[in-house]
């Protein structure tokens, strides 16, 4: 049984303090912390102090205070270290490597094809990625306080053992071990659904808000969920497979081997089926790189092409119906469509949604939510991976484990 | 935002250890209650001083302790004050007085016509119920700590307001403050998806649980969770109207005006539908007693009647599927599927939806859940109600509030 403690209260304070930061954009002083996280000043000066001390937070000048004292204008301190995050996805490797203020200082990419390749060749890819991303921005590799890793499919958080892959042939492999031992930085591991509502949480469009549903729309489909303000990760960690639940009773076949999947509806590859089957001519369903089939889908929604509108519409109402469930059962704040597909497909898509989940859902749930895309500035994958990473090495800061002494990264351990 | 504060965990900690008195059935001493709970021995020695100084628990003999000081035996004074719990469901009106250990004193029962009542009629009602209630059991009206009580639909928490009743012409009825007033308790409204699963949590499958999930079978259907230990209600009390989600597309009408709603097939009307589907002749779905319609196929199931057998199994692949989104999405420990409309049906129902479920859930959350028939001894929606009313007196002893004063009830307010 989960048991909070004051500690977990502390922590949760800590990372409210932080998220505020980041979210301001801009330095902040500490009344505007006080007010901006409900926190006490007392509790934000003892909380801002602890970080200041880690050099996780900088002074970056004061200003007046009406002739009081002149308040510190802090902000998160980008040198302190790097953060990496990962998104092995379906079909790429993407790789980001941030400074602690999130900044971007470099980027990696590269496509996969995981039918064809082990977990090892994984490993080796990512590795590579990694050295590459550190060697062109010019990074010190000891200055890295953590990497997170995303891989699709169910991952067992204690052990980080990738349990499915919808996908293809790995199962049961101990990859957090494989990654870390060949990568040599403290190593998370989760899936692209927790990843992309950690981004959002720490980031976006989650911040401040208690009851948060991230949707994520790529090659595969799920949800993930911070409810009453923290991640939900469900008894095994499996948590968000709402896109293998039924929409359609005896419906498409999914690649799960189920019939009438929310994901045969609304993935990428199902959206470009809706496609083919609005018309039977179309291009788009045909080409290998599914990301430039979506957007050459939403180019034809924007020209007006009625089989692209169609597939839009038929998209919308898919989506609509399967959001529904979600938002009559949990009353969410938030509820944002994420990823590269959303993001392709853009505004059209979310009114098309909007507009079918009106139809679908209660009222009062209905009324409750506001439906958003991401406004991620990143692949929110990589994002959250990195946030993964840095959740990490806060953990190590209130316990002084890994590499959160003061002062910088300790030497690469091992 | 929701924060916690070290507050929320004394009264968190203060909950368990009295649900694990409950638990037991029987005395326990401090070291058991801490072993039950995972708390310090200093915490529970301090929670148990608090208790007994409030007269919530009782010291009931001591044990030897082989050698060593005897351990003092500790359960819940039943003297201490009673608890009503009202469920005022579609077709009749239960009202449950217990002492403060949970023991019933008193029940009362009254068919109900809500489209022939008025919120009005119903507020009578349940007084006419409570003083009955109090009269038989010869119970002083000045000894009741609080009274819950449940109504079908959505209930505006913050002023207890109903908001919907699929079911007929109530909306906006300010029923907290009509009961509140008519009554002259501390008074706690909810629906009855958020009292079952209390009743889960305080005396039932959900001790100890962190994720939890209660489908609510009768007249209507949702659902209840305790997600992370909590009772979930999402962000304006709508959480959980599962029932109201779809299952078949373009299925059966269902009483909300969708179509296909889980609701529509798993209430004790949707399967006394899908009965009349399977025998057309079958003389049960027109009892004017829906629970003795459903008695009757249970029966009729126990017998072997082939139509009243497929209607079971049939009931049973629509509540796997549906059950199946809940265990995909929220991956709980424990399912319970309750209420008397699964009661009355009993194990034959809970094999079925079990075996479906298997086919519709993917694997790992499927393995990682207990489904389960309730097997609290009596009417869980006003066990829950009643838990509604616990739960308020001891946030009043936390407080100084309320009749929580000590030696017993204050005289009635107002």
């Amino acid at each position: 049984m989960i048991r909070r403690t004051v500690r977990d209260i502390r922590r949760r304070n800590r990372s409210d303090v932080l998220q505020c930061t980041y979210a301001a954009g801009h330095p902040v002083n500490r009344q505007q912390i006080a007010a901006a996280t409900g926190l006490s000043t007392a509790t934000v000066a003892t909380l801002t102090g602890e970080l200041l001390a880690a050099g996780v937070l900088h002074e970056v000048g004061q200003e007046d205070s009406r002739g009081g004292r002149p308040r510190a204008r802090l902000s998160v301190n980008g040198a302190r270290g790097l953060l990496i995050g990962t998104d092995v996805s379906e079909d790429f490797v993407h790789i980001a490597l941030f400074d602690l203020a999130m900044r971007v200082r470099g980027t990696f990419e590269r496509p996969l094809d995981p039918g064809g390749s082990s977990p090892l060749d994984v490993v080796e890819l990512v590795a590579l990625g990694v050295d590459e991303v550190l060697r062109d921005s010019g990074a010190d590799r000891e200055r890295v306080l953590g990497i997170g890793v995303s891989v699709p499919g169910l991952v067992e958080k204690e052990h980080g053992v990738s349990l499915l892959s919808v996908y293809g042939h790995w199962e049961n492999v101990p990859l957090k071990a494989l990654l870390a031992e060949r990568l040599g930085f403290p190593l998370y591991l989760d899936n692209p659904l927790k990843a992309s509502t950690v981004a959002e949480l720490w980031f976006g469009a989650g911040r401040g808000v208690d009851n948060l549903v991230v949707v994520t729309l790529r090659t595969g489909v799920g949800v993930g969920m911070a409810l009453d303000g923290a991640l939900y990760r469900g008894v095994t960690n499996c948590a968000g497979e709402w896109g293998h639940t039924g929409l359609v009773r005896k419906g498409r076949g999914c690649r799960c081997g189920r019939l009438g999947c929310v994901e045969a509806y609304v993935s990428a590859p199902g959206i470009l089926q809706t496609l083919r089957e609005a018309d039977p001519h179309s291009p788009l369903p045909a080409l290998e790189d599914q990301r430039a089939a979506i957007a050459g889908l939403a180019e034809a929604v924007r020209r007006g092409e009625p089989a692209a509108v169609q597939a839009l519409e038929d998209t919308g109402d898919h989506l609509g119906a399967a959001v529904s469930t979600l938002i009559n059962t949990l009353n969410p704040r938030v509820l944002v469509l994420g990823d590269w597909t959303a993001q392709r497909l853009g505004e059209p898509l979310l009114d098309a949604t909007r507009a079918a989940a009106a139809r679908y859902a209660l009222a009062q749930p209905f009324n409750a939510v506001s439906m958003q895309l991401c406004r991620l500035p990143h692949n929110p994958v990589s994002m959250g991976a990195a946030a993964f990473a840095l959740e990490g090495f806060l953990a190590d800061l209130a316990s002084g484990a890994g590499r959160a002494g003061r002062g910088g990264a300790r030497p690469v351990r091992g």
